[in-house]
């Protein structure tokens, strides 16, 4: 938790709604920060339905390991997360941790390990002392309560200048939903994977296979769109509950993803997963500036997907963005490294609304003035058209700044 | 140029020997930088075989379409380098440049525009006026010399703190052959290609496709196994020459790439290439140390390769190590984003001789004051025993720096 706040942090939080069937608690437990909050405990008062996804690392943290484990029953009654150490690369003391953490939270809860999840952020590699926050879950588990989002999404971050929460509403059939959700990223942050850490949680009544289906969906265009720096962590977990509370006003339960009913849901939770993921990038270490790079006229949507990341992970472009300065040459590196179709002679690019190179060459209207007025704002959008297809793809970056050097030059000691 | 030399720079320059039939001039054309060189003329006497290798990028600088359109015939009698001003996405401009360049050495050298070869190095997407030094040719071609080396290193810097010179010396049969060469880079600096400029000249007497098999292989060891910031140019270039010039001393001509005559040729020329690629990363922008990542125990060489290059890209490693912090669970965790086969629970990770982490976890002998010590020195070497194959790689880089942003936050104007 760093002590200056993100420049493009949001004006305000929303309000959240309480999820029916959810209670949340938090402590401070000690692990690696000093006088803050570092652990979470959701509990469902009725089995929730569970979907997630997961980092693509060969090298996953303990409880990611443990989460793919109980997945497949689809089944939670209770999550635990904590922040100020991964529990990642622990070998043995890693497995060790997980266990005792979710027999103390299926003790409290009063359920079985199978139907708890955990997930940890913060320092890799260090052994994680599970007895400091195992023993007060049974506390925590009494004194939980519905109304605790913005304290929920306060007690998960790390390096995070500013808590991650979202809200939306939907109608399945002519019952009202709600979809709330928190997330904690600043650095490691990059695609192939869900995001650092996610929360979701719904009171609608749906089937975790049709989660599933949703979240996997849903993961593409919003925290598989985004980068901060390249780097995926071993942690990365985005878990979508489902209370199935909406049920007690008739709700019907969703059994299958091909349902007309779920199309509201389905772009509600799109639109907030997107909201998160958003969020993270613009608290991106050390970001002064929003970069959002649009593809167009690729060969296909997975070339410009790409292509786009390839643009968004550029130290030279994001550094470029840092410096204001409008240096398009960089875009056509990015462009030509990504190993993508592409044809210098068809490429056009443009800073904001402005068109400075088309057809292999500078823009004949091109202003150096009217463009570096479009970097110098907190937004910048490059939309590059390769000119050989239709495929197109969008993802969100920031810019690369000495900020990120100073705090990831000494951020575990 | 930079007026700071990076701390990493040789401590002194070689004895350059002269190579029979290469004489050179520099010229201050003032085509972006003032009150230096920034042209560089190699002319041969007679005609020399030629071998080159390029960017992969697919929106390759004119020059590079042109060098590439050249190179089948396999002989060259001029080279023309410019720095500050790549002639990269210029269009139908760009071509034009290239053809008056050639039309001019080609005239000021009396041979064939085909006999022509081409580079240039600096921004992206300005029009280059070669007039501004296509005037020039004739006159450098009658002052030319054979002693120019450094001054050739000078003359195509960037954004180089140093100049990059190394020479080796052979035996073919039992004729005495000697090997220059000069390199520029400093950023957008990636492997996948050869680098960002390097021209290397030796008086032994070896056909073209000889030649360009030693290349093609000696590249991949050398230039291609460098990073500064996995930005690859749309300008890179590797070109070698044999002038022939040694079979005055009786050295019968190499015609096959199997030749056992080439054994100390092949050893001289591999080790001159990776000390030019070296000297690259030891210059890369904002460089305060350089980083050996050797992986060992993948299940392949291309594993191997591909997972060292992810810890040497990976922004969070580089930091660290600018930082002195021997943060292995950053290494952990580029590991686990190559994609590559790896199993955290058979992972060893080393800095310097000091194993850090064993068995997918810390080694129970980590010290933190001896790791430190290790951090703190100029040249950083990574380890990492993946334990499940024999394949094996190493690669270098230098760590990223707040220098590193700044350079590059305001280059272009």
């Amino acid at each position: 938790m760093s002590s200056t706040i993100s420049p493009l942090a949001p004006k305000s939080y929303p309000d959240m709604p309480t999820i029916r069937g959810l209670r949340m608690a938090t402590a401070a437990a000690g692990i690696k920060y000093k006088n803050r909050t570092d652990v979470l405990l959701m509990t469902f008062d009725k089995p929730a339905s569970v979907a997630g996804v997961f980092t693509r690392s060969k090298c996953p943290s303990a409880p990611v390991d443990f989460c793919r484990k109980n997945l497949p029953a689809g089944v939670a009654r209770g999550v635990v997360v904590n922040s100020g150490n991964a529990n990642a690369f622990t070998g043995v003391k890693g497995r060790a941790a997980t266990e005792l953490t979710a027999k103390s939270a299926a003790a409290a809860i009063g359920c079985s390990e199978g139907e708890i999840y955990l997930a940890s952020t913060g320092v890799i590699g260090e052994p994680l002392d599970a007895t400091k926050f195992a023993g007060v879950l049974g506390d925590m588990h009494d004194k939980a309560t519905g109304d605790f989002w913005l304290e929920a999404a306060k007690a998960i971050m790390t390096t995070d200048t500013y808590p991650k929460v979202a809200t939306r509403s939907a109608k399945i059939g002519d019952v009202d939903v709600t979809i709330n959700g928190i997330a904690k990223g600043a650095g490691m942050i990059a695609p192939d994977m869900a995001t650092m850490l996610s929360f979701v949680v719904t009171d609608a009544d749906i089937e975790a296979s049709v989660l599933q289906s949703l979240l996997s969906a849903g993961v593409e265009p919003s925290f598989n769109s985004v980068t901060v720096d390249s780097d995926t962590s071993t942690s990365d977990t985005l878990l979508l509950f489902a209370t199935g509370a909406a049920s007690e006003d008739g709700q019907q339960r969703v059994v299958s993803a091909e349902d007309p009913r779920l199309d509201g849901f389905r772009a509600a939770l799109n639109d907030l997963l997107k909201d998160l993921a958003l969020q993270v990038v613009r608290d991106g270490e050390g970001a002064r500036k929003m970069v959002e790079v649009t593809v167009k006229g690729a060969e296909n949507d997975l070339a410009a997907k790409k292509i786009a990341l390839s643009i968004a992970n550029s130290p030279l472009v994001k550094t470029a963005v840092a410096g204001e300065d409008a240096n398009w040459g960089r875009i056509v590196m990015a462009v030509g490294k990504s190993g993508e179709m592409a044809d210098r002679d068809r490429l056009a690019i443009w800073f904001g609304d402005i068109r400075v190179a088309v057809n292999g060459e500078r823009d004949p209207a091109y202003s150096e003035e009217a463009t570096t007025a479009v970097m110098q704002k907190e937004d910048v959008r490059v939309t590059v058209d390769i000119g050989l297809g239709s495929g197109t793809a969008t993802v969100w970056t920031c810019d690369l700044t000495k900020e990120y050097v100073a705090i990831n030059g000494d951020y575990r000691s």
